[in-house]
């Protein structure tokens, strides 16, 4: 599917994201508000926006990124409910496959999607394939934490639903990867999430897993800390938290829901009495940070780690501010992707993610 | 072990607990002090207190509970470390085992400690056995949430790494015992923790779960509310949410986690500027009234059920709060197992756990 003139003109020189529209629960216009925010932010985005251009083409009009955005016309969507392996043999008409297929052709660096997790997942992996040496790719999530850089990693959150010592193994190596081009580390510090800091707690897969990791510790320009509880995610202790994506799954929306637990909270024991009421009034410069720092839709954007090509998953349910601050994610590991690629092409004529699958593989194999 | 006519003055009249002084991170003192704090709002309270009688005997004099207390002189402790294996074969002369012993022999209602969970856990099946009919004990704990009562309650939180669909039913059934005589409701509703609440996601044996929990919810005097997911487990979609020990622990923990981190951020907002000064100083109430509500230490007590006895871990590191909120649970529960077991030793001259325990079986078997 080649670019029009008109695409080419409106993405010249801009770091293009591919954006799916559709399969959010807010819809099309959440999903073109949120790209409204990111441009008006970022003078270097473009976009490919998939779905039905007569819902697209009117939004896109409305927040004037007519210049910024080329429509990519399919009348299909994903929705929550679809099972993956049906969106496979049946979705090729729908805003999700396309989306992926301009990553894909390399037409864009990076794609977001509010959609079905499932779905995405799995036309992933069949269409940009596993990068060579993976078994198992993850999901990995930024997580608030108490690290001077605000964010620590956790994966797998719910790629998959289980993973033996060696996906384990893998995603502590993909999240030291993810860690230094994403936040910037250059020493991750990889953490193993059990119920028991003593080494003899846990399921048999995870001593062994913990011996794995900290044997590639050294080769692999990590620290390994050992064992972390749950108490442990949001800590300063450790930068990449690995666990299976069925455990990490549960403990990001246990996190989500505590978090919007004691936000609502918060808002009622304001509003309890007229001097609560005052005081709200007096505080809102600093609730207002704080909820900055905690809201869950600033680290809203999953990524597809393990795939040859990115793939940023968004909320279901995310509104403009979730949409955009995926959107940051997506252009910040696009822009990293493209000067590494440009180096490691450069270096050897791979592609950059073919450089770290096969560093990593490398780093396993010297154990 | 017979009381001396001292302990029978003591405690006559009185719901006793039966308390382990020792394990706690913060050593006897704090344990001491939960028990005046207890024994304070509660005139009908008494303790066996187990521990090191030249270190208790300062402690219970200066906190004015030497009429309400009994020491129960032990100089062995349970270190953290300690492997529960261990603990079983050589620990007989330990704080921990004596206190689990006076709920054996029927000097007390319930038993808490602050110390080791494999250890007190492995103890209190060795000790008190299992209730005929159930095959894996469970921890239980109780969860801030949205509903009236304000807490909910899930169970597998690491009385175990793992869990089976006949082992998940069953902690459904003791579950709702639990929601029922611990939080008064009578038609409790039970949820089955998963990554989505399709039923084509998850484990398979989650699924298998999935139906047998909700055949015997007619029988069960309870509502099944399907899959719920880590965001419910604070909502009032369900009362009492089933999982297996690891995932259960990782969830518990990673929610305080959370709430503890918000606590800290929170704080930080308000000592940001002179103004947001003056707004803390406003609001100090509504802040005390959200911190009691989400407080960790205030929910502090899981419950081991499904062993002939009950015995309720409180935190390693609780403080006097958090010893304080232990006890009141084990009172709650001492009270409602002492009338029931009243009424079911009229009516069948079983305990009241038994009574349970059959009764579940029952309700299964007829399914």
């Amino acid at each position: 599917m080649p670019m029009s003139s008109d695409a080419d003109s409106a993405l010249e020189g801009r770091i293009t994201i591919s954006v799916d529209a559709m399969g959010g629960d807010n819809g099309p216009k959440a999903v073109v508000a949120g790209l409204a925010k990111s441009a008006e932010k970022n003078p270097e985005i473009g976009f490919i926006l998939h779905g039905p251009e007569d819902q697209l083409a009117p939004l896109i009009a409305k927040r004037k990124l007519t210049d910024r955005c080329v429509i990519r016309d399919v009348q299909g969507v994903v929705a929550m409910g679809d099972k993956p392996a049906h969106v496979m043999r049946h979705g090729r008409d729908t805003s999700m496959w396309s989306t992926i297929e301009s990553v894909r052709n390399g037409e864009a660096e990076v794609a977001v999607s509010c959609g079905n997790t499932g779905a995405l997942m799995a036309l992933s992996m069949v269409r940009l394939k596993k990068l060579e040496g993976v078994n198992r790719p993850a999901i990995a999530c930024l997580w608030p934490s108490r690290n001077s850089h605000g964010f620590n990693v956790m994966l797998d959150v719910g790629a998959d639903i289980r993973a033996d010592q060696d996906d384990l193994l893998q995603f502590a190596l993909m999240g030291v990867s993810y860690a230094r081009n994403g936040l910037g580390l250059e020493q991750p510090r990889v953490g193993l999430l059990n119920v028991g800091t003593e080494e003899h707690k846990g399921r048999a897969e995870l001593k062994v897993a913990h011996d794995m990791i900290g044997a590639a510790a050294p080769d692999g320009q990590f620290d390994f800390v050992g064992f972390v509880e749950g108490g442990d995610i949001p800590s300063d202790r450790v930068d990449v938290i690995v666990t299976d994506g069925f455990t990490g799954n549960v403990a990001l929306k246990t996190g989500e829901g505590t978090a919007t637990l004691i936000r609502d909270l918060l808002k009622e024991a304001f509003a309890y009495s007229p001097l609560s009421r005052i005081a709200a009034l007096l505080s809102l410069t600093s609730m207002k940070r704080l909820q900055k720092r905690i809201d869950p839709r600033r680290v809203n954007g999953g990524v597809f780690l393990g795939l040859n090509g990115t793939v940023v998953k968004s909320h279901g349910s995310s509104d403009d501010t979730g949409v955009s601050a995926a959107i940051k994610l997506a252009f910040t590991l696009a822009k990293g992707r493209f000067t590494e690629r440009l180096a490691a092409r450069v270096a050897s004529g791979q592609s950059l993610l073919q450089d770290i699958g096969t560093t990593e593989q490398d780093e396993r194999l010297q154990q």
